[in-house]
């Protein structure tokens, strides 16, 4: 028997951002643990920016789910979750997605979450998704850097940005931050120093979690 | 620089509960991982069994975190989280419950959770933990085996015991099981084939976290 | 300048399930009030059984709700409100869920609502969605006829398993019955007159906000 | 047998206000639906601007409710919605309130509702009213006008306030509008295009509820 | 100036009543503590047993409130609390309702509280006032002992049943009950005595709430 | 048979604090009512100004709880309630915490609460207790004064400051006013009249719930 695999998949096509989620779960990858694959959604669309983009990957993700039988757990590299109750519905090993990992694993940091958000749109899909779970009572409040998610990942003041942004969550009550777009999972040791809370990212949250799903 | 330590603190003075622990988080261990180290809290009680007994640690827990500069993180392998807060409040690092993060992993798991614990007196304080965690809501409804944890973790007939309020948790709601005692750990694989639904065991669920945060 | 219309889109490919629903909306078809127009998704699968079948359809319903620009507002026929958000993301009027008018409308005729599902499966689906909703506190509680939607609306013995199954529901705290499936409109007035409190059919609660909503 | 009779009840004795009413719930009006009849209740305050003038309507309003038993429905076209309890409990039909249709009515056209109150003092009871309700979650705010009734329906700048009331929520995360009383009601239009979100009339809900309670 | 006075009003015209509640908060009476006065509202019903029964006092309840301008607070003497809203609104002095002095005074005692109601008419009513005072989620369940308030007082049978109900409602999972009228009052001590949890009389509950108002 | 005592503890070792206790607590003696003893705790720290210093005093309390069996009821004079579980489970009496007695009383005076807290440090630990005690969403907010324990007591602009807080809390929604730190007790009078709301002393709430626990 070989070594189990996470299968974590971007649902979007850009491979760049493929690069930075295979990056920044490296930490997680051990000599005799799990190995830790990071794959592109062919079909998806360049980036997830709208309610039609999210339903354009479901069924493709669930057709992941369903003919990666080698998996030992998936994780849907994509802050929105696109496709958790589709994957969820037909594969045979457990779906992690990276909100509800990292509002999940983000509890256990602070009493209160701040969530950086993109953009503004996206606050009120969080909102929604947050409510189902149940959680949204321990969100101290959720603010956007208003950037696209290239700007976050290439721009020389994308940082000085979330510091703001991470200094008002914590002006609104927050006492840990998590991050609420892939682009940002580069800022976030800094931030987290710069910040003085935890600072969590959600493709990281989603993979650790699959780790103890699948050597336990 | 040497390895991370994750220091694992058995807050009782039970030796045979720290070596059941011990176990339970071998998995989580890799070669290139951090240490997993777990100790036995000397000034503990025999087992923690009233409300006293669990105030009787607090301080000595909140000491270890304090003077345990070289962890990276701490885990409490007991589920009533005796003296989180105490840790936290001096600790330089994270500091896991078992009951906090259990539930936490088991939210990624199911829907609504059911949890099995050792007797019916630890059902109320548990109940007004999770209130505390804003998380009730997601609990389908906690049963009691009616052991002891010695019974539990000997007795021939507990994995038949364990079973039984395991289907009837499935019957109140809950599409995932939380172990509420560290007694359980060991049954936790066979009684997720049996049941057919995810079984948490808490301190693993605490481990892998704070695995997680030891290494990102 | 013509009738307004207001589009009922039953989103499985079964005629009869249409026609049923065309007839249970006749009701609020008014000589001088808009047409309410009831369409079959050809695309959709015979029964929406899964939460893969749910998914197929939004696409398919959201590209009607960008192009069916003479829709005044449109109606999901489904009681999982497949495709709303979708719907929602892209149409320039008003969508109305099966699912949440009934909940909604229901909650104007009696305190906690009970909702008769046509079997278990769905049950868990529903409760996640009136979470999303934020509803659940007033929700007593929701059980099943166990029947399939065919047996419902076909089976002599139906009424009388809506009855038992709406009898149990105002035991568990229930003063209004929600039908949680297309196929039971046809008791609705029988079943409100046997057990005395008010039913809600959903489409026929959707078809009613979307008049209000095509007409003010 | 005749046509059923929606009976929309003014609880003051401002007949000025119950022509507003009477105009607001025209669109509702169909040749072959339900009679829509507005009445003013005589034994009324000229306005209910206190608790007690509240409270004064209520055994009127359930002797209306008791003896009207030619109504098929009844609406209480107050925002206040006084009486509602007693009305229910000695009405064979129906009974809608108009904070209570259009609270539920808005919650299937935006995901957080803001509210537009007269003056500051009714927000408070509003909020205890939604309390009641279980509602509370989903209304991002209320805020004033600060106008009085009459103000508001016949002053030069009304509209102008409403537009920044209804800015200033739209801020504050609601995405479809309450008018919080029967004096705005000619606004609803102009502003629902200035304001680019749904904006809901109470007495307009609430007979749309009537008016589907009434046919199906 | 002589002694404050605490004026305790019992709104059914029924003076047996009145004799109970003067007799049951006689613990409350000192040398030199506030003067506590009972009196009968000669308007009232002779039991408040509806809706109606509750909306007749509400005017009476307001007129004294604004009247007895000697009272340095009132309590509504019936578990209903019928015109707490109106009384508040016109009285200079602190008013107590007895069911919301009950639940806020059992939340002192017990973690969740067990109600006994005299009918399962009122326990509906109940649960709209507890989700107004936003306390639901702390009432492990509300059952009825389905005696009249005569029968409670004057039959040899009612204490064995109200063992009963508080036996039933302990497994429910309360820790402290509450009892939901007044002709139970006398049982008290020995329920307490009998079920080993705390046992709360509601008018005694809202006394000793108005006696902390009226010194300090 | 001798008086009743009432046993007040102020869990730190300041005489100071526990002589303005036992002023404070002075209106709720009576002749004939049950004798009120504030004592110090020896074993305490100077002032309880962290989470440690909170854990310190539980066990000291908790052998109080369980020796001074003459007591007939027990209050913790600490708003933070320290100890409060662990002696309710050895007290053979009621046991009354201050925060947990003023959150309740103020709810029977205000329908949300503000509270005026010391410094910013304990207004997150006050949270999560508010949360535990499933009451924040009565809860408008909690804003600090931002001075010491002994400056509030003793400097100039105290009174001041209070009223501006208490003003601030009251723009927040607040209508009835909690004290959160015992050094505030001597404002309360002047503070209520300035106000024009009622300002709640814990001490007092939790001496009057104990005065009613040991009469009735």
């Amino acid at each position: 028997m070989g070594r189990k695999t996470i299968l974590v998949i971007n649902p979007n096509s850009n491979e760049a951002v493929t690069r930075i989620v295979d990056e920044s779960v490296a930490p997680l990858r051990f000599v005799d643990g799990p190995s830790i694959e990071c794959i592109t959604l062919r079909e998806g669309p360049f980036g997830i920016e709208s309610q039609v983009h999210a339903e354009q990957v479901v069924l493709p993700l669930a057709r992941i789910a369903e003919t990666r039988t080698d998996a030992a757990a998936f994780v849907i590299a994509c802050y929105a979750d696109p496709g958790i109750d589709a994957m969820r519905s037909v594969a045979a090993v457990p779906v992690f997605g990276s909100q509800e990992s990292a509002i999940l694993t983000g509890l256990a940091r602070g009493d209160r979450l701040g969530v950086i958000a993109a953009g503004p749109g996206s606050i009120k899909r969080h909102r929604r998704y947050l409510r189902r779970l149940g959680l949204l009572d321990r969100i101290a409040s959720e603010r956007p850097v208003n950037m696209s998610v290239d700007e976050i990942a290439t721009a020389g003041h994308s940082f000085e940005r979330l510091v703001a942004v991470g200094r008002a969550l914590i002006d609104d009550g927050a006492d840990a931050i998590v991050l609420g777009c892939a682009g940002m999972a580069r800022y976030r040791p800094s931030l987290e120093q710069t910040l003085g809370v935890p600072v969590i990212e959600p493709t990281q949250a989603a993979v650790a979690m699959a780790l103890a799903a699948a050597r336990v």
